[in-house]
């Protein structure tokens, strides 16, 4: 079974980042953590602070991957773009968040991209992606 | 290891409503699905149509649970009164929705409620409760 | 041929409130004139000013009766968890409003709930329930 | 006992509209079915697709109907100036739409020529007019 | 010197309609004040229901008059199709309104045709015929 | 001179709440405090966390007290219902706030039930009791 | 017969000011132009940039002129404090723009003051004035 | 094959109109434009000021026209009626706008009827029509 | 003790506006009514009706005396600038209307100034001076 | 004659894509198309996800090519720098949309970059594309 | 060369306002500062709480100054009069805020006046006020 | 003393755009300015017309730079993801604009990435950048 873990913008600097909203593991310690807690999985992990980046790598995804896990930062609440490429995709795709961003600014209330995932996760920090992954393993199953 | 999970107006009806949107499952047999793949928690389930009820339930929950699940359908998006009562709460608390909200009607796009919870999660149907159970695990064990 | 007339918060003090906006019957007087207009129908009515109970309510409506006439009184505006329920019931339902709402403030235009029934009647004091039974009637002959 | 059906905007095409909003019968099917239904009343049609020819005819109802039953089609969501010429118009008046407003695009949730007429219906299709007439004898005989 | 009064729809009705808001002039006898007032002028008075109608007579009103005074009753708040041909004609025009629009309903405080003509007055009822015509005599004269 | 004091949702929790923001009283101290300063009034003390029953007390109140003093909670924003309930009672009645509503949330800007009260007063915790009960003396001796 | 003519913030300028919306005319040649086309009139000229002082004069008013001219300027826009220092003067009163709002920026669209005067005219430059004159006298001779 | 070209309010102005806006032919001209363009096609052309006798050629057009092309003029930012008229229309029908809405006024930026239009071309003055048959061409040849 | 008071715009004319919103004491019984009530405090009143020189009494306030009581008029709602005069004095400061706002027109309901304020109320007429200044003992008291 | 056609994200994905929506062909045949029916062009294409690389591509247009013809996907609705480097580019340039946008979701109403071409056309799946250097002739001519 | 620096409301109560905000320096403090810092400039500084104050020396600077600084105060985001008098200035003129607006509440975020500057600066505390001088030096030079 | 400065979308092509707005200096030619001006500051230069590059620089200068100014063109009003990479940068940061934003299009005056640096400057065209570095010069001092 493959997953691949798609990080958008900033996503880099975890560890840095303010802790209380991202939580304290680097994306390193992120991606030790899932292959430790699914070592039945073949993870590709993904970076990257461009849109269209972004939009290339879920467009590859077709075919090569048994589920996608994104988290799209800062685009989640703005591209129509990472939208459409997502709606795309006909495997299943699930959107995650570190932060609890219905805690936040307004602008982070407007979820473009989850619309188009199978479904979303907010504020749980790390285990934000943990949680993502087993749920993959749900859908992948049906 | 105690937890309550809470579930709101029309939940009782699961099995004959949209199975698109909510699964297929009635709510006794997602009961025994948690039951089932947490062996080692006591659960308590609670079902209310009435807000009252709910906010009742919540404020119990402190001092005899060591955590809360709560998928509070349609209150979701308009109760200021339950935001209040799971705000008051001290344990770690989750919300749940089965159907992905971002994708339907414009008025299940507020969260009123969720803001007041660690975090939450919806589309996944049943695995919803599932990986809301999963997560708490994650929030008590801190 | 069953229908059960279902009457939200406040519609208990007919009789009393403003004459102007809903006329002068008292709420036993309405039923009174139903059963006296239809005198081949078996009906069964309902008051709370219990969100929950109402929801409660409606729910029981499916298998018990052939039709549902609601008034959600100030809930109309507000409650998604009415919507819900009466969206899942699976009979003729029909919404009055003794008063014109288009007539008084703004945020009696908005209508939550009537858009999970069959379509509404609004401004015609005692005659909006005549209509609505008449109506039913049809929808139910169907 | 004189009532005018006045008929806004595309409404003699009824029949070939979407009959899952409109229901099958085609205007004239409505006219006989009125009748059918309501001997004692001498009944005159009106339809128009012209702005302005729908006021000419409000207006003229005045001293020559004891009621007036409007579709205003697609005015009703618009036309100021349909509503001011129904609220100089001192005879009952009733405006009935065969779709179920509240269910369809949002610009059809705003109701302009509603709020000068005594109520409204919506949502029944053909028997949207019947209860409309229904309603006005009510009206008339106070 | 010629001007043309444009009167838009329910103006007929003078005399009948709420004196309160229109005063109790009927549309002869606000002609025959104009007349009396302003002996000078060949007046030319038009009154239609119909936007279509209006905006005919707008167009017509190029070349033949020198000065437009027009009031839109309704479509006041609703027309570009209006606003299109005053914007087109290179005349002298002013809109008038009998009614104080800006104490009235939410919806007439949206002035879309008055932005097209060089200049407006409302609240003065048939005065604000006479003080319009008074004022398109000093643009004529410019 | 009887006085009924209706406290909503989570008032029950007072003494554990956010001090900040409610003051640190139990609501078992907050009506000591008012007995002890108003020994000529007899108090009735409710609580409840449901709409529901905050509305038949509200009508329960008609002609059992001089006067009722409001605490709606979170129903404050959203109540269209208790508003209604509120309107039909012809006693004086004042809704008060112990926190600041103007300093918090957005949604806890918007007053749907105080306009149906005779004033209210907001940010004075425990004292914001005493002023309602001092204003409420006032209106009854009036 | 006393007419008090009150000039708001930058009317001093007049003259200066972009003449395309203004006109030409410095503010003593607009006293003159009214002075000289209404000697029966006697006139008193105010003109300040504070809101208070507006406010002053338009209470000072009462009982000393017969009708009150306004260009509240840049106030007409945003205050409630001279709408309510308008509102308690019970003589004719008229606002009046020199420039035509409607064709501004957005925010010269909110009429605040104008909506506490019988009337108002915009657009016409100095004759805008000039017609506020021949309008309060019509009121006036009521 | 048949095509008939409806122009709305204002159209019949063309050549006089704003040159920057709506280019520099005639509406005759432009019925020329095409005629001598598209040899093969029998043209109807037709232009009213009226939003009735707009709706009532749609209608017409059924069964009579291969092809619609409409420039809807300033009906199409408002009418309800003409896009319930076109949405019964079932031949290939194109929405035409001799000037570029997206740079003009707000209003112009709302789109009614064109939704129900199978496509829409906007700023290319009278090439705006051309390229308009040249696609219903396309869509009769599906 | 010493506490000022401070009247904004208008508040010079109570005794002459409208009895229904604003009581029918004049400013000077108000004021007597204070210091009878209150015989321990030592009183100073101040009233403007500019926007200025109530700023640049709150700002005295500051040192002078133990509490302020403030009905800001009309500015209550528009200005930013008595807001942050207010949020920079120290001492206990409450803001007290004659009117009920929340059943004022809506642009009455925003409270600017309050959110700088320890409190407020609304709708008690001269009673709510009494009591903002029994709230101020109170919280000069702590 | 040159003209460069730009296509945005997830273009390179036609053929895959929602045929309803976007048509059956892929970006290859719609290519082919174009050159095919305009054989006298010389045709660049490019096709990218990145913003800024269609910001890029769009810039070195200039001086390069006689025309340009975009189709910026999902960055139409929220491209402020696409619409920035499309304001700069001197030549004539359309945007097309195989799908209509009018009929999709709301957040595609919004026309962000369209705004800076010459005009646009939206609909017609290849065939937009085809109108669109039909179009773009017409302007290059002039 | 004279520049006149124009402070508005609450700005004399600098080094005691938030220092977190607002900076810890007094006014005199920054007039001593910017006197240090640009010796060749003879400076003239002006404070006031009152809108009209402020407009009287803003008219005032027009020949007299060759450049102004303004800082409005709370007056930037509600104040059309100080707008149109800054517009009517014809030297260059720059809106210096020490806070960093766009980080606060949003009603600092409308920018009234700053429209009518040649530039703004917010968020430098002491030093907006010297980035201001030096660049209206720059702009007097032009 | 080490700066980066940052040009985001179409800033490479400064020069040849609109020279009201953006002055006509060259991007060459304004580090050419600022080098002249500051010959202590080591400066970077850096252009992208890519979001993701513009997070990659600006998430590179922590520890590599003592200050950072950014102009991020047409990204300033939407990008989150832009905004999120400068609040995690820990060093002093400023945002500058060539052309005066509030003057523009509304969608120009919502600041998105201005909101996580330190302040901003809008509207001296190269000026702007030249009071950027000095006022970093001020915040990298302290």
């Amino acid at each position: 079974m493959k997953i691949i873990v798609v990080n958008g913008p900033n996503l880099n600097l975890l560890g840095q980042r303010d802790k209380e909203q991202y939580g304290s593991l680097t994306v390193e310690k992120i991606e030790e953590y899932l292959i430790d807690n699914f070592l039945e999985i073949s993870f590709q992990f993904f970076q990257s602070n461009s849109e269209g980046e972004i939009i290339d790598q879920v467009q590859k995804a077709a075919g090569n991957y048994d589920g996608l896990l994104i988290n799209p930062g800062g685009y989640a609440h703005t591209s129509v773009a990472i939208h459409d490429a997502l709606a795309e995709l006909k495997i299943p795709k699930i959107e995650v968040h570190l932060s609890h961003l219905a805690k936040r600014e307004k602008f982070r209330h407007t979820m473009v991209t989850a619309a188009a995932c199978d479904g979303y996760i907010s504020g749980f920090k790390e285990n934000s992606y943990l949680a993502g992954v087993y749920l993959l393993l749900k859908l992948i199953e049906k």
